[in-house]
């Protein structure tokens, strides 16, 4: 009993959404918390969500014609230094390392916050030539960002797991369709993989990443109302090129100066999973990426017992060979019940009931993890069957995280109503924007919500040219109207939102 | 014309084979240096075949009961001073973190040097029960050890990457048993993966991992007579499991001490296998790891080139339909002999010759790197007997490491054969010795060789139960012998080599 009580979570994502996260993450054994503030030990459950982002981004990256390497985790000082805009976004928040063994180092070191300035000095030694464009990198490795917040596992972490592609070519033209390439990349692993649409755009100018011409976004709504930023993607133009002399000589010999991108998705990418789907009961996931798609739990009495595994074991072993990650939990020492709650807490996506009854009528009872739904499947269809279920356990996530982000993009065209709609609702406000910083600012200061991402132009047309409304790829709207919170006529279309 | 040499290997692997390394990792475009000494920044063809390890060594792990996970890469220097062994053991080239953002630590943290110290407190909190054991956990990451020699990439870096596995377990046998399996999945890498026969066996007491019962260790013998310790996997016994307070209930509920193991291999396997098979041509891989195992070379005339272009990319496509990783190198402004030359620097195991002959015929020529083997195959089988070649090529290049490592097992029963044979020959020389440190530390102080390894009493049995005589499984031979260096009777066998 008071197992079962250790088990359940106990805390509310309606009333409690932060310690409820905190809860699922450390009792679905996702991650523990490091003796370090801001730092987190990730567990197998955990880390295996990670394995399964891996897999699919790296291999549409190596589709793409992206290239793994690994760069040394420590940048001298003097490395950071030289892209000032490196430099000054990131020098508050590096950790040193001043002593190798016992000796103080003559220069420090900075432990990784992102590899830009460790990255480019090697693209120019390696790019002589046009024929060496495009070259374009990736690395999957942790970074450090020494910031002074409350730690909260994938999302706020001093250390994160992350990788970073970093990219040269010809033209900006080319570095454009690069930075979009790898956004689109990003959308696709939350909208077919993590089952979650997302919103994409570009940050405005004064959020841009340090040194970039355009910072692009994908952005994903939380149940709590709060955007998370998923992964973005920047065209650095020619800022780390000419810092770092990345030049190349085109087909006349002429020398030029490359134009380089980077782009990085984080661990944090986990969090909004887990936040997203889950509920009271604990993690919920999409088959797509669950460690354990389906958990057989059979059901005996001692009379029943031999016919019941048997059974059991049978069908374990026909999905196995199907490829589906299966489970059977014939512990003797705990109860169905019991079993049916540590799963549910654990997000296994569909669970296979299998007692006397279902034996003799060669069926399997299916239930789905998020609601509950219980359907009989004949024995003889239950291994093809059992990928309808996956799909349709998928649908009913997305669609739910779908109708959550079409219900919470409102528009306003005041600062009151700003104010106003995100302080009610939460979720996105779409509002006319004149592009200065200082408007934001009023609005962060009073409710600490932010211009989380501006419409791509490009979008706009794929928008216009597409048959049918697509609520999720925000096109601008603003020509014609002024600035929701100074009155100066608009020159961009802002999305607010509170941000994790 | 200065493009061809600037491509070619300069330096000799007989005469001067640190050099000869050095420039094959360059030019075969493996790593670079970094900017700071000891650090190195691998590229793509290198990062390859660090997949290509982790690739198989992660499956072996997963499918003998191994799950991944994430530990972070900052230990406090008082976690790392619970065990004593490990910080004597390590203090001295641990690279410290003192300063984050702009603030000084109030402790130091320890970038790791290996992660026992902070794996085994997390593994006594998640273990409570016999039920929670065995515990197996491993993470591919970068390790950092501050040791002030020279830079030699793959080999001697002060960051590297490797797996480090850490294990609980319920009995001493159990944590032996996980301690040679693991060891058995390191020498299966290196037979069936990388082309090389190891040695195995287990480290002389005082050369043990600091708190280890038993440190096991696979060496491999390099062309030059050293011995690469190939990858180790030690039984911790109770020592980390007493310090971090590993305890579990037994089945009478009675509450007991865990034992340990952990296991690690780094990328140092690169460098063995770069070592091993390549030669002043540049690198030499097995098809196995080589990030493209054909590369097909078409050679034409103005009049022949779309004949030739097309015939080859249709084989090109069939290759790559079969699972072949091929590359058709078309490049207008190279010539055959050039291409010729780039692709056996940087290790293609097989090249396709194709010109207006072949095509003509409905024929390949097919070319072997290590040894210029050419066969002319029909068209319409080559694609099946591809494979056919890789399998020889595969089979030369572990042959040739066999034939080394044969040849290079001596015996000695004096000090004076010891030197001399090593001095002369290199490679490994077997010898009865007392057990104690000060007589390997004469051999030691006069040729820099040592005690790679004293057999597995285990493998005896194991060699005397087997129908043939395996060189490859040290054996004790020491009974009734008389330590070669002090005279004192002899409790072990020690097999003396010079190592990297």
């Amino acid at each position: 009993m008071s197992d079962e009580q250790e088990l359940g979570i106990t805390e509310s994502k309606e009333h409690s959404p932060g310690d409820w996260y905190a809860e699922v993450v450390q009792k679905a054994e996702l991650a523990d918390y490091a003796p370090m503030g801001g730092f987190i030990v990730t567990r197998p459950r955990g880390y295996a969500l990670w394995e399964a982002i891996q897999d699919n981004l790296d291999s549409w990256f190596k589709q793409t014609g992206v290239d793994n390497a690994y760069f040394p985790m420590f940048i001298p000082e003097s490395y950071l230094e030289r892209e000032k805009d490196i430099v000054e976004g990131f020098d508050p928040e590096v950790a040193w390392v001043t002593q190798g063994g016992h000796e103080e180092l003559e220069e420090r070191l900075a432990v990784r916050p992102t590899s830009e300035s460790i990255v480019a000095p090697y693209m120019a030694q390696w790019v002589r030539s046009h024929r060496d464009l495009p070259l374009r990198l990736n690395q999957w490795n942790s970074v450090v960002r020494w910031e002074a917040t409350e730690t909260k596992p994938f999302f706020r972490t001093k250390e994160f797991l992350w990788q970073e592609g970093h990219t040269a070519h010809e033209s900006d033209e080319e570095a454009w369709a690069e930075t979009t390439l790898r956004l689109d990349q990003y959308q696709r692993l939350y909208e077919d993989v993590l089952g979650m649409p997302v919103l994409r755009g570009r940050k405005p100018d004064h959020d841009k990443f340090p040194g970039a011409d355009t910072t692009t976004t994908v952005e994903a709504l939380m149940p709590d109302g709060k955007s998370v930023q998923g992964g973005t993607s920047h065209h650095l133009g020619q800022s780390f090129a000419e810092a770092f002399d990345i030049t190349f000589s085109d087909e006349n010999e002429d020398e030029r100066t490359a134009y380089t991108t980077s782009w990085g998705l984080s661990w944090r990418a986990i969090g909004a999973l887990v936040m997203s789907h889950s509920d009271d009961q604990g993690l919920v996931l999409p088959p797509t990426v669950a460690p354990k798609q389906v958990v057989i739990v059979p059901i005996w009495q001692e009379d029943t017992k031999e016919d019941v595994l048997q059974y059991s074991s049978e069908i374990a072993a026909e999905l196995e060979a199907q490829g589906v990650r299966v489970h059977l939990d014939d512990r003797d020492e705990r109860n169905p019940g019991f079993k049916f709650n540590e799963w549910e807490l654990k997000g296994v996506p569909v669970r296979f009931e299998i007692g006397p009854n279902e034996v003799e009528d060669e069926e399997v009872t299916v239930v789905h993890r998020p609601d509950g739904e219980d359907t009989v499947e004949d024995r003889a269809d239950v291994t093809s069957a059992v990928f309808e279920h996956f799909d349709d356990v998928y649908e009913k996530l997305y669609d739910a995280a779908a109708e959550r982000l079409d219900e919470n993009v409102r528009e306003a065209e005041s600062r009151e109503e700003i104010l106003g709609t995100i302080g009610q609702h939460g979720g996105y406000v779409k509002a006319p924007w004149c592009g200065d910083e200082a408007c934001e600012g009023e609005i962060k200061d009073q409710i600490h919500a932010e211009i989380v991402l501006v419409p791509l132009a490009e979008d706009s047309a794929a928008r216009a040219a597409s048959e049918f409304d697509d609520e999720h790829l925000p096109t601008p709207d603003h020509e014609g109207k002024d600035c929701a919170v100074c009155g100066e006529p608009a020159e961009e279309t802002a999305f607010f939102a509170k941000s994790y």
